[in-house]
């Protein structure tokens, strides 16, 4: 497979077309961004370990039966996948109150959940990502009553698979975002990624924060903790090798 | 009927007990708040005209089907209500695009929409009234799933009611708030006020504003609108008395 012309360059991702129209290359930058892009930083190692953890995350999430966009691990920060129009939603699942919720319904974090808690925000930087609720998503036309249904479903499984997976490797999956995408196919699958960029990890024993809060609220060394989750996943690991 | 204690002060209302245990009295004030009750002011004539609007509105309701807490407007500015638990949500309906709706999607207000769309907001004055979803709701245990059904149902059914009947007085029914409350018997009904403090009411041939949001823009004098808004739906005015 060859990398052909940049399609798209996100805030944590470039992506290139092949010479397979329903296949793209996407490269993990080292760029880290928070608070809608007012917060940036370089930060050297982070593109090579969310393109590996994502990798890990996919390969298991396919195992378990859920469909994504996952195709093949290239290199250290690069892999193929299958091309989509993205939904502009971020489909958040919560296990743990943290972040925005812990604002919104005025919480300490680390209120534990029952049920897990599914919130769509709208991807619109302009706006700043604002939550929204189905009625406002019918009116916007990102997605039918019925794609909704599917894609609260799949987030919901996502969860079951994925909250005991970091459980018995230690890590607490406090919450995780992810985005959704339909195939030239017309089919809905899971894409984007799904790494401590997108998900809020903590140790069990600690509550130690190994995610991206580290670079949001200056905790620390973001790859040592990157490494962390990637050496508990499974992975090979940069001391590994 | 007797008026005994005050049992709650709100922001806009009163509320005493009578000899009837399951019977309040309301008496309508006539404060003004706006932005979570840092803009407040005095405004003479304010409460009688929500007091009589409300009557007209609930009345129009009951006729129609639409339970409610309306029982008999005792004064200018008092009514009896049926006295219930209020479940801590605005329920807001929306048939054009204004106020916190046109921040949240990036539109203009005076947009129209094609279906009615309903959102929830948590009443809780210390957070700022976030809106949140159905998932959020049942976290809190402000309603059941079954509950909520209906009073999105209601609401929906409260708007095919009102729409028309203020799109008939040359009215246009931009939006408006509802709150539902329990009985003591478990019975959910629609509660608390409709009025030009709790919807936005357009001129249909001038879209001029007739409502609260006089009062939260500054726009010119507020009991005018309101007298305006009586006086279109056949109530007895003060300058027709």
């Amino acid at each position: 497979m060859e990398k052909g012309q940049l399609l798209y360059e996100g805030k944590a991702k470039r992506i290139y077309t092949t010479e397979e129209e329903n296949i793209v290359w996407v490269e993990y930058k080292d760029d880290a961004t928070a608070f809608n892009g007012e917060k940036k930083a370089q930060i050297s190692g982070k593109g090579r370990l969310n393109n590996q953890i994502t990798t890990l995350l996919f390969e298991k999430l396919a195992e378990a039966g859920i469909e994504n966009h996952f195709v093949e691990k290239l290199s250290d920060t690069e892999q193929l996948v299958k091309k989509v129009k993205i939904i502009p939603l971020e489909v958040v699942v919560r296990n743990i109150i943290a972040g925005s919720l812990a604002k919104r319904l005025g919480n300490e974090e680390g209120t534990e959940l029952k049920n897990a808690i599914v919130e769509f925000y709208y991807k619109n930087d302009a706006l700043g990502d604002p939550i929204v609720n189905n009625d406002h998503i019918q009116y916007l036309e990102i997605a039918t009553e019925a794609e909704l249904q599917k894609i609260k479903q799949t987030a919901l499984k996502v969860n079951d698979i994925l909250d005991p997976f970091f459980a018995e490797r230690n890590v607490i999956l406090v919450d995780f975002k992810l985005e959704f995408g339909v195939t030239d196919k017309g089919e809905l699958i899971l894409a984007d990624e799904i790494s401590p960029d997108t998900c809020r990890l903590w140790d069990k024993a600690t509550n130690q924060k190994l995610d991206k809060d580290i670079f949001r609220r200056d905790l620390g060394n973001l790859t040592d903790a990157y490494e962390e989750i990637l050496k508990r996943l499974g992975g090979v690991t940069q001391c590994s090798k």
